[in-house]
């Protein structure tokens, strides 16, 4: 069966965290909107039973299921990127959660005043927020994900167990994402949290990972997307 | 086995979220901060072995799960609050993400530059923040739960199937909230949204809530809370 994803066209943003579960497994998908343009996004929905309130939704089938982390929990039973373990399956969900919440904060560093408006209309503002974002949530956010890393009882080479699984996947997907809005940041911070460096140079050379970031099908990161590197908001 | 949530003292929160989803289902449970302070929140994060990024979590023994999505995901087939079909328990889950980005930005309503400083510090963002949020988000959000509603093929009594899941408890939770916080919005929209009403006050007539709801442990909403009724925010 031929996996459909609708999301956006000329971004990574939230079906990056889908698209890299289904590379890594190497699953037949087709990226919809690519092909049929983003108008096919709204019309789908529409004759959904289940409409998702935003891209991504991933079509199995009759199965429409949307939410990154909804669909992650979906493929990572039917892809084996995630544990058999029910504990530790529950426990790769929490910390998607948690890297979600970490990738929307940075996308409201430059949306601060709302999503409806264009970041040049709110760059003061989104100057105050950049400084809190900095200075507070992604040492906060960097370091939990580095403390259950040393935590995991298995070893630091994985965020859970000792096999790949999404959450391996989604950190390296926000850490790429932090450090290309955020260069100079990450240089100064980034050596603080080797383990989840690691991890995400571990995910970088999986070989169907690597072949697909290096594919024409890997978008550059750019300033539509979730991540922006607007040199103003680092330091 | 007695259920024990940990989420700060004197707000509903996020919390209330998990505590709804217990009363509904008169499960045993223990509100450990209530009884020991917020202090022990920190100490038994520290202890566990899947500590969570922010509270609530809950223990069930020795299980430890945080991220309210997540904890429902839980106790949704503990407490027999969710569909056994896999199909519509993933639905219900979506539908709690979902719930959960409303709650966010209604929160990031009155902390735009962040939730690291006061309101007091953050008015002239807020209200322009305000204003997307109830001309554009909160018709979005609410026109997209009455959708679902209509759309349900067991009629619009519970947001998934014919019975009562968590999902219809975080929604009842969520319209409570934006009702506190933004009287005047709601008077004049909340009229449009006649399905979602409906499921909101079956849910507050259910026995255990009504009686959750009159008891002691239900805390009044108030302005250190993810809702805050700041008038000038509202119209």
């Amino acid at each position: 069966m031929t996996y459909e994803l609708y999301y956006w066209t000329g971004i990574q943003g939230r079906g990056e965290y889908v698209r890299l579960a289904l590379e890594a497994a190497a699953a037949p998908y087709r990226d919809v909107a690519r092909e049929e343009g983003d108008g096919v996004i709204a019309a789908v929905g529409k004759q959904v039973a289940t409409p998702s309130f935003a891209p991504p939704f991933l079509k199995d089938g009759t199965l429409v299921v949307g939410q990154v982390a909804a669909i992650l929990l979906y493929l990572g039973d039917k892809l084996d990127l995630a544990p058999k373990d029910e504990r530790l399956r529950l426990w790769t969900h929490q910390i998607q959660l948690t890297i979600a919440d970490f990738v929307l904060e940075a996308h409201d560093v430059h949306h601060p005043i709302g999503a409806g408006q264009y970041y040049e209309d709110q760059k003061p503002e989104s100057l105050r927020r950049a400084k809190e974002f900095r200075e507070e949530r992604v040492p906060k956010f960097l370091g939990w994900f580095e403390t259950i890393l040393e935590k995991n009882p298995e070893g630091p080479a994985h965020l859970v167990g000792d096999r790949l699984t999404y959450a391996d996947l989604s950190i390296f997907q926000a850490m790429s994402g932090l450090t290309y809005a955020f260069p100079k940041l990450m240089n100064r911070l980034g050596p603080n949290y080797g383990k989840v460096n690691a991890v995400c140079a571990d995910v970088a050379e999986l070989p169907n990972i690597a072949a697909y970031l290096a594919s024409e099908r890997r978008i550059a990161p750019n300033e539509n997307d979730l991540f922006r590197h607007y040199p103003e908001l680092d330091a």
